[in-house]
């Protein structure tokens, strides 16, 4: 690249910190912030690496806006609103000025839209692929994160938009024949999820227990089992999952274990059935109650008859 | 490796999350943070990939804590006390176990030596070199921060410690020959630097400019007179070079631009040199006044006569 590190920060970078006054202007040590009063922060961190988390070939503008994104679905499942967050680039030094300029042109847009703003970070030289890592930073009233641990036997499990169209995306990204005018709207959902914010902010008091569905439902489900000491039984039939997908072969495992969906999973008390209904009008979100937690451990799927359906695959192993 | 990730998880990282709170036994999809009252966040994030910031055949154990070293000093330059800190680690699928608890002992070792615990952070597969990226949260009372901003000119400048050390131990891991005895301490101030904590602590109030000196005397001077619109001129009799140094080719070069310091330099009012011996006797470090800030830009060394050293190069650069 022609930039050099310092350029790539004053020309590039600095821009994205504008209206952060904590940043320093990316020109000093470290960041500054002050949380509102009787507030908590909440802080993720997530790490991308080209091969892996993404095609090196995909759109920069596209691995930008997934780097945040992906993260700004950790504080959704936590309840929480954004505030910043912080940058580690290891680039290769044969980058090219352009990948570098759409690449913060995917941070803009992605920042601008969900309201948060570049604190700081760091940009080194890797002789291996490019590895991205964003730390984001958000903040919720003291005492309200939604946890994985606080779901009890007899909740209703509750999952937010349809499932299984990111990971259907990967799916034909890696090869699976299916239509253009199909394909495109699931290769989307792939690369440019959408986190939760407003839901997770709404279901603050509601939800018992939350995460994001980035492993697979079977998998990330099992972590709420396992943190909140409680079984899960989800019928099949109830998964909120499109016509389109339902006609491709193997979409349950697709469903059930691909991941990359990143729509939040939540239980809450049977008797907030109304209240969620009416905030999945209010947001204009599908909500649906796929299951519930029993006493005991681990998933179970079951169909329409209850008969229990084998899982495959336990979900994405990130190592 | 035969730890999974979940295992590696289980096994080695969360002892060392054992008494933070809001890392939620890293089982969560965030970590929670609430600074104490009237007090504001530090943050800071750096990146280091294995063949650029460190070596690949280096122990584990040096590599976890310079990981944490390096960043602690971030917190240091702003006059923070530590929290936490966040890792993420892209690691080769054929990592050695030996390799991992090595990397988790260096891990336990530093943080227990200053105070802080893991928060959170995300482990993943890569086909190239080890990266790691960590991110480190300290606190200060609001408004207290050391900025490279605030120098005036005419301010002193002052070091702490003893400069080119840990560029003269990474000149003898890249082939100086320099007798063992002599080496060995210097190579270890290569691995195992010492972030100033207690030193950034007692200048809030003190100094009006920090950094800690990473890059380089000259490139992090530099830093101070861009960001406080101010010159320098550094006398190089009055720099703080052992004997030892002082008797090694090219070792003017080395102190100047070297990097890897990670001591402090800092400015302040001429009036407070009586406060600053008296603080460099507490904390029983060198504390070592080298010149002084100018109206004017730009760094000039000069020796006892007052002519300028032509300075070969202006320090590391990243990229």
């Amino acid at each position: 690249m022609s930039y050099g590190e310092f350029a790539f920060i004053d020309r590039l970078l600095r821009p994205l910190a504008a209206g952060m006054p904590g940043a320093l202007e990316l020109g000093d040590d470290a960041a500054l912030v002050t949380p509102p009063a009787g507030r908590e922060l909440v802080l993720a961190k997530d790490a991308l690496v080209a091969g892996i988390h993404f095609f090196a070939e995909d759109p920069a503008i596209l691995v930008a806006g997934k780097a945040l994104r992906v993260n700004l679905s950790d504080l959704a499942a936590m309840g929480a609103e954004p505030l910043g967050y912080l940058l580690a680039l290891a680039l290769p030094r044969d980058v090219e000025d352009r990948w570098l300029e759409d690449f913060v042109a995917g941070l803009r847009e992605t920042q601008e839209r969900f309201g948060l703003g570049l604190l700081g970070g760091d940009t080194v030289a890797t002789p291996g692929p490019a590895t991205l890592s964003v730390t984001v930073l958000g903040q919720l009233p003291e005492g309200t994160a939604l946890l994985r641990s606080g779901a009890r036997p007899g909740d209703d499990i509750w999952v937010s938009g349809r499932l299984g169209e990111a990971a259907m995306g990967l799916r034909i990204l890696r090869g699976l024949a299916v239509p253009d005018e199909e394909a495109m709207p699931l290769v989307a959902r792939y690369h440019t999820p959408e986190p939760r914010l407003d839901l997770g902010r709404a279901l603050r008091g509601i939800a018992r227990a939350a995460i994001d569905i980035s492993d697979g439902l079977v998998a990330d489900l099992g972590h709420i089992c396992r943190r909140s000491g409680v079984g899960a039984i989800v019928e099949l039939d109830r998964l909120p999952v499109s016509e389109l997908l339902r006609g491709i072969p193997r979409w349950r495992e697709t469903v059930l274990t691909g991941g990359d969906d990143y729509e939040l999973l939540f239980t809450a008390d049977a008797g907030d059935r109304t209240a969620i209904a009416a905030l999945s009008r209010t947001l204009d979100l599908p909500l649906t109650r796929i299951g519930r937690t029993t006493v005991g451990e681990g998933v179970r799927v079951v169909d329409a008859a209850g008969r229990d359906i084998p899982i495959v695959a336990s979900g994405w192993r990130h190592f």
